[in-house]
């Protein structure tokens, strides 16, 4: 179960930080743009191929001390074709430098579809007998929204391919409240998902009692990811929200179980743009060595969550 | 506003169909697949070729008859990059035969990565003054369960570039209830999301009386769909279920107003694999030609909806 390979990269770097490779242009230094600039103009082209370098980069400077990482495809789909070049190949890089990959990509859609979604994910595509994997994930984020019928499509892939999936649950944006909190009986949306999802995993539970469907569940909201860790207790937790958000470790503490388990915690800008702020500056003293700060950042994350976990 | 071109359209056609453009494989007639396969091999890319010149047939004989074109990102994302392109040429290719494109992606996110949706799919990308259209789309869908936040985003974009939404509000698989039919003091989701979509169009309203922000609202559920009509009146549907998946005619008529605008209907298979059903086989004689079936199949659902609306 790829839930166990999880796990056991978090004890390895005692780190349960996720680095979301979420690029923008303004983040990435002036040593890769200009020459993707010069070479290819100012077009899309350049921008993806300065989002793969800027993540390389990123991603070299952190395989040894984080187990994941997580993509977020918006930020590739907006250049479009090229930009989703960029995203599968990093994908394959950071597989390659041996990191679990979580595709941000919130799919949903009716069982037919979902199919497809699965297929070209976390599954294969087979053409007159010669198989390929068009995206190369090991977990992807799915939207609950249309029931049952549009998540179960993906287990199939979970356990053939050994892959997995988070869920949403209770999300970090500030609106998150509007429909998720809503109670039925007493009951708020986000718990009654929670229950689904806890459902949605027995077939996958791995060796450490997590099944490989986990869900999505902010740090900003504490009380209700509180109450979803004990309803939930076979599933793992993808924490956003911490950081740049406004969520504190202190906060989302109480997603982890006693001995240090059950949550992943993500940052995005906090680490991939830490070269930018004054506190990292010392970290590196030439431009290209840039993700030095990305690899500090880690590391504080690390100790700061550690301090409440 | 993007809603009043595609009402001129449906009205101009006298037409409330969407082709859904979800082709597979096996729908692909063996004059197109054996060309593709001969010259690229048992790959992505043959597969990907052999969709859009599939499209292409279907779209010539149907951007006469009907106002719109449907899109399933789904269909083409899972042969990857390839895969991709193929979207992206299919939606350029039906805008330039004066189709309205509904590209059917149901995306969600907090408001930051919405706005990359946003940039990607209905807006524009600013690359040091040079501007490009990634995704050419005139409407996309979007999944509700994030909140307000994650739908505001779009709506600058809809404003500036004449584009549109619809909304996820009771869609039309089987386990669609479990989250979607869950009552909130008495009154299901659906309909709690029904007035937010609503309230997102306010600002987007045309000289019809609808907002280009409209609902997805599945045919087969026509009592809900009855009641959605009745506490949204400026929004347009966008109606799937109709055909292969069991929506009836008289089942989608609550749909309607009294005029016979509010809402368009969607059928996929039902018309893109016209040409393998015995009723369709006399529509053409050569391979060559089996696009006519579509064209067929679209008169066909034509009057089958104007016989109940």
């Amino acid at each position: 179960m790829i839930i166990d390979k999880l796990i056991e990269k978090i004890k390895e770097t005692g780190n349960p930080t996720v680095v979301g490779l979420d690029p923008r242009l303004n983040y990435i230094p002036e040593f890769i743009t200009k020459k993707y600039f010069a070479k290819y103009g100012n077009t899309p082209k350049a921008v993806a191929k300065a989002m793969y370098k800027f993540n390389k980069h990123i991603i070299d400077a952190i395989c040894d001390i984080v187990p994941a990482v997580k993509p977020q495809i918006a930020m590739y789909e907006r250049y479009g074709i090229e930009g989703l070049k960029a995203y599968e190949k990093t994908c394959r890089y950071a597989k390659k430098k041996g990191l679990i990959v979580i595709g941000d990509i919130k799919r949903s859609d009716i069982a037919s579809t979902a199919e497809a979604y699965s297929d070209g994910h976390i599954g294969r595509v087979d053409i007159n007998g010669e198989v390929y994997e068009s995206f190369c994930q090991d977990f992807i984020t799915l939207n609950p929204y249309l029931g049952s019928d549009s998540i179960t499509p993906f287990l199939k892939d979970c356990l053939e391919y050994e892959k997995g999936l988070f869920v949403l649950a209770k999300t970090s944006n500030p609106n998150s409240g509007e429909i998720q909190d809503l109670l039925v009986d007493g009951t708020p949306i986000y718990e009654k998902v929670g229950a689904l999802i806890e459902k949605w995993g027995e077939s996958t539970r791995g060796k450490y009692g997590f099944s490989s469907v986990g869900a999505v569940v902010g740090a900003t909201h504490p009380e209700q990811a509180k109450k979803l860790r004990e309803v939930m207790p076979h599933t793992f937790f993808l924490v956003p929200g911490y950081g740049a958000q406004g969520g504190k470790a202190e906060d989302l503490a109480v997603c982890f179980n006693s001995d240090g388990l059950g949550a992943i915690v993500n940052s995005s800008r906090g680490i991939i743009a830490a070269h930018l702020k004054d506190e990292y500056k010392s970290c590196f003293e030439n431009e290209v060595d840039f993700a030095l700060a990305a690899r500090q950042a880690c590391i504080d994350m690390k100790n700061d969550l550690r301090r409440c976990i």
